[in-house]
């Protein structure tokens, strides 16, 4: 049996989709809810985004058996030092943070002798905040687990069960390792985004207004992730750093290598790489982690 | 009225479409077809992607009053010499290549005193081939036209009646400034796709398996136009050298001094990059080039 009184702090996407998840897959837990923001606190509780949504991060947690830091990771040692007097004994305190060496750090300074098992869902959406969440987000999405070496094995077996019940397929992992793995499949692909939306805002012979218009050419792909909450990914570039950097630095040389291959004129070396990177999407496919239809099934595509 | 006997050269995605759209929107207009490869012929003839598909460019020609090229950038000069002995003198020449520059003047020297007036259906998915192209493709998509300076006004307006009846808006534009827009709308952003693919492809401490189970973090974004067809793309970028390696200068300035920010741990300085790039993704939205559901619509996403 997993958790049966989860306190979520932090009501934006991911833990007000939390929220909706364990009410519609997990009849008999009860959540409570806290957010330091009060508009987010108070259209939590229209939203039912918890059962209770508390005014106070302590009330929150008073009671809880699981306690799921749900804000950008910079903030997490500030919501940690707010929940650790009324923290029980017993309960299991865990986050859903994108970065997961320099998180794991700060939770546990902030509550040491509490048992602390990071984990990270590899899901979200460009929208953020209190309106973003919805039940189904974790729907056949990976979350990894980060423990300690010394986890307890019984809370570990239960945070894996209460994200399994949220639809989630669950992987264990070391934290130094997961930060490698995210940097590149999910931070730098958000780096990269924000970089091209930004180039294309600043041309002086190109006007914004052209780019919005003729977006469909490919470059609307890069502004849905180019559109995600500036606060997390600020955190997130800032606490992954090392890992960061180093797949900034692979892909700055693979992309010095293209710019050489198309400067001298070498088609072959560059229908060569453009080849290679074809079978990777059709894996992606296979493995239920993207749509197989054109353009992600966007608009009124279809055969006809 | 607008054009009554088209032909198209070259059955793939864009050549394809372009016949079902026809069939769709434009009753008693009649479509001959060639493509160079016998397979895709035959595939073009069961799905009915012209009325008729010819055995030879020239045969496809013959009798018509318009001809669109829709071959990869560097293939038009070839497949315009094909059909220079067959072409009615009336016929306009056209095409649907991304690059405008390069592929008027290809057009121009191998069908010298034929009426010419290149097109760009900036319009795709990340399909290619015979079986990739739909009537719908146009839908709400813009078509830029770039008339040389001397263009039959009259030609240019049953152009422009013909793609509007394909569901297209029309831009008229000249072709060294389409080269540019395009090049910062839709080949930086595919050749940024490229490499980034590429990137994670080649990792040793992250592997394939890994890039490919959490790619939903925010890199399967990526692949989908890194698996555009590599013929055609490399003809873009070989065809568009100038004005591509110039928006790539922009862009790594951008990469450089974002990658300081996170080196010095500037957290303003990339709050509020992330901050200005939200607001592109809203204009895209309300102009109608790009769905507005969180994830692009794809999967199983709702509230609830």
């Amino acid at each position: 049996m997993t958790f049966q009184r989860i306190a979520i702090i932090g009501l934006g996407l991911l833990g007000g989709s939390i929220g909706l998840a364990v009410r519609a897959n997990l009849p008999g837990a009860v959540t409570t809810g806290y957010d330091h923001d009060p508009a987010t606190r108070k259209r939590a509780a229209t939203r039912g985004l918890a059962d209770k949504v508390c005014d106070s991060a302590a009330e929150a947690v008073r009671e809880a058996d699981l306690v799921i830091f749900c804000v950008p990771p910079l903030a997490m040692a500030e919501a940690a030092l707010a929940i650790a007097e009324a923290l029980p004994p017993g309960a299991l305190v865990s986050d859903v943070g994108s970065s997961k060496v320099a998180v794991a750090k700060a939770l546990g300074e902030a509550l040491p002798g509490h048992a602390i098992i990071p984990a990270h869902p590899v899901a979200g959406t460009e929208n953020s905040g209190p309106d973003a969440g919805f039940a189904a987000l974790f729907h056949n999405r990976w979350c990894i687990i980060t423990p300690p070496a010394d986890a307890d094995l019984q809370l570990l077996t239960k945070l894996t069960q209460f994200w399994e019940a949220l639809g989630a397929n669950v992987e264990i992992m070391d934290a130094p390792h997961h930060d490698l793995v995210l940097a590149v499949t999910s931070h730098l692909p958000h780096l990269i985004a924000y970089t091209i939306v930004g180039t294309a805002s600043d041309l002086e012979e190109v006007t914004q207004s052209e780019v919005i218009k003729y977006s469909a050419g490919g470059f609307r792909d890069f502004t849905r992730i180019a559109a995600s909450d500036p606060t997390m990914w600020r955190d997130v570039f800032l606490s992954n750093k090392d890992a960061v950097l180093e797949m900034l630095q692979r892909f700055s040389e693979d992309l010095t290598a293209l710019q050489r291959a198309i400067r001298v004129g070498d088609g072959d070396a560059l229908f060569d790489h453009f080849t290679r990177t074809r079978a990777i999407r059709r894996s992606i496919i296979a493995e239920g982690q993207d749509d197989a239809r054109p353009d992600f099934g966007r608009g009124d595509h279809g055969d006809g």
